[in-house]
């Protein structure tokens, strides 16, 4: 016996005007609706519905705004070659929310459950998926942790969400790659943290090194690890590779560092492409040492925003190296069309990634 | 000219009855009032205002609730002797709110406009703070991001707001050592990261550890350093003191500790004792060695909640060792009763550390 989940939808008497799908910010303007569940210890997640995008009303004691109980994906549709809306590997997504759950003591969800609350909402927003090369509908499911309560330990109330927003071709004039700076001074998580997670208070940690970078005017920071402060961890929200002497290599999953999706369709891609790819630890130094050999060939990092961003500069207290002559590489050409022309449906999906709605 | 918040009062209509203060639970019932004062990037900190209690209404997609940007300070108003209302060292939770909120890039507020909103709220609330023994109004100071948005940068908008809630005494039949878990798998924070700040995101990252230590019959978990994972930092929410060979020694601040209001009065009641205090790295096999060597004298976390809480059992790795028979120490009663005297005003406070409201 399927389990369905009974959605409950209370659509919108009053529309909004669509956006111009040619003038789209990120994560500014959402769509008509919003899915709900409600959790209570008592009850298990309970009262799925779909409802018009309004407000929350919560507690000011609500224990999200104290002790950071929160947790968020984040994952796109695309209107396909022939119409059809596509989600790319939507199950990554899921696995991770329990894995992210698991960790600060969210209860888990259930991963059909999830699925269906996707698939059902994105379905009645269909209309909102812009339709020119390179758009796309965010989708943002996310929980937080509703108790009206001051005190450390987990809440018994959960709300668990799904908004969604148009966004934009994240490159308008061909990819450019970005200027990164190495970041020595902070830190964005440690094994035996909570740097695995897909959690709030990674990233208000991480907005520190973020404004320092761009001050310097860099894009973004290269996180080094916690501990010996040397090995390569993440590029700004993004994992990270390196093109070496003809071989990939990416940092592995030590414990800190976010399992993207992305990252692992890179790997499998490469795979299939009978191209080596190795998952170890690789120090900054290494990085340096192999472009001053003249073997560094190409790094990127890949996330669900970008899918690929290419990096052109690396500045590494104060040496400055540049990567394939500040321009993309064929490799990192090659992924991002394969990918992006999977999740459109316009290159054929010999892996099973997309899930048509 | 000293700047004074002009801070508008909108009483409430229907004042809420105030609890047996017999049995008060910790952070569930919350006063007749809230302050609140809004931040926008063009105006700065604006509209400083005390209302009725009630829900707060954001959009879905305001930052709090995806990426952390939240910092919360915690503090008690007391009923003194002579039915005064005092603070304690209000201005130590102000220099600490602006050096969470710059790591974490929350605009600075002003330290006199926020002393001032903390006076007038708790003036008001006076009437809610209970006079029993051992009970207080517990202040909870928070601010949190409220920009509508969908991307990891700092806000252009929060909330600075104030809530309170009478809580009972935190020892009612006298005070119990607890039993702490040594943690060895989870780390709370490392030298580069945001452990020195006041943030949601370190308290959702400790509760797993501290579920496991419940699980096993502990009441909190000891943490260890995130790199060597050896040197002793915090205990639970609360700093942590040990009494060896006569010696008082507490962690030094090294990056990764939070600067505690109590561990900073007790290290100042000792050096007025004449008593030695070091503040210095001290590993947990020196602990263990110097209870071995029948050194170890007493060991005690210091909090504002708690104020002092004796840790009458350690287990690390399974090793297991009682401290002081299980009981409090002299040293541990002695602190505890003269900073609670001097919070109610029963003792004299030499050090200007209590503030009349």
């Amino acid at each position: 016996m399927i389990k369905v989940l009974d959605i409950r939808i209370e659509k919108t008497t009053s529309p909004k005007e669509k956006p111009d799908a040619n003038h789209l910010d990120f994560g500014a303007l959402f769509t008509d609706h919003m899915f709900v569940m409600d959790y209570d210890i008592n009850k298990g997640w309970y009262n799925p519905r779909i409802e018009p995008y309004q407000p929350l009303t919560l507690d000011p004691s609500a224990m999200v705004f104290h002790y950071g109980q929160e947790m968020f994906e984040g994952m796109k549709a695309y209107k396909g070659v022939h119409n059809e809306v596509l989600l790319f590997r939507p199950e990554k997504n899921i696995e991770r929310t329990n894995k992210t759950n698991d960790r600060i003591c969210i209860p888990k969800i259930d991963e059909e459950d999830m699925l269906q609350a996707i698939r059902t909402f994105v379905d009645l927003e269909k209309d909102w998926i812009p339709e020119a090369d390179g758009t796309a509908l965010y989708i943002r499911p996310f929980i937080i942790a509703t108790d009206p309560y001051l005190g450390v330990r987990p809440s018994n109330t959960y709300k668990f969400m799904i908004i969604a927003c148009p966004v934009g071709a994240y490159y308008t004039e061909g990819i450019n790659p970005v200027k990164i700076w190495v970041e020595t001074e902070f830190v964005r998580a440690v094994p035996g943290g909570v740097g695995e997670a897909k959690t709030g208070g990674n990233y208000a940690a991480s907005i520190k090194a973020q404004m320092k970078a761009k001050e310097r005017g860099y894009t973004q920071v290269l996180w080094l690890d916690g501990v010996e402060r040397k090995f390569v961890e993440e590029v700004g929200t993004m994992n990270v590779f390196f093109k070496i002497d003809g071989e990939i290599i990416t940092p592995e999953l030590t414990g800190s560092i976010l399992a993207g999706v992305t990252r692992n369709s890179v790997i499998e891609l490469l795979n299939q492409w009978n191209q080596k790819v190795t998952e170890r630890r690789i120090t900054i130094d290494e990085i340096y040492e192999a472009h001053k050999e003249g073997l560094l060939e190409e790094v990127f990092g890949t996330g669900t925003a970008a899918v690929i961003s290419p990096v052109g500069e690396l500045n590494y207290n104060g040496n400055i190296i540049t990567i394939n002559n500040n321009e993309i590489g064929p490799l990192s050409q090659q992924i991002y069309d394969t990918i992006t022309g999977i999740q459109t449906g316009a290159i054929e999906d010999t892996f099973g990634w997309t899930l048509k709605v």
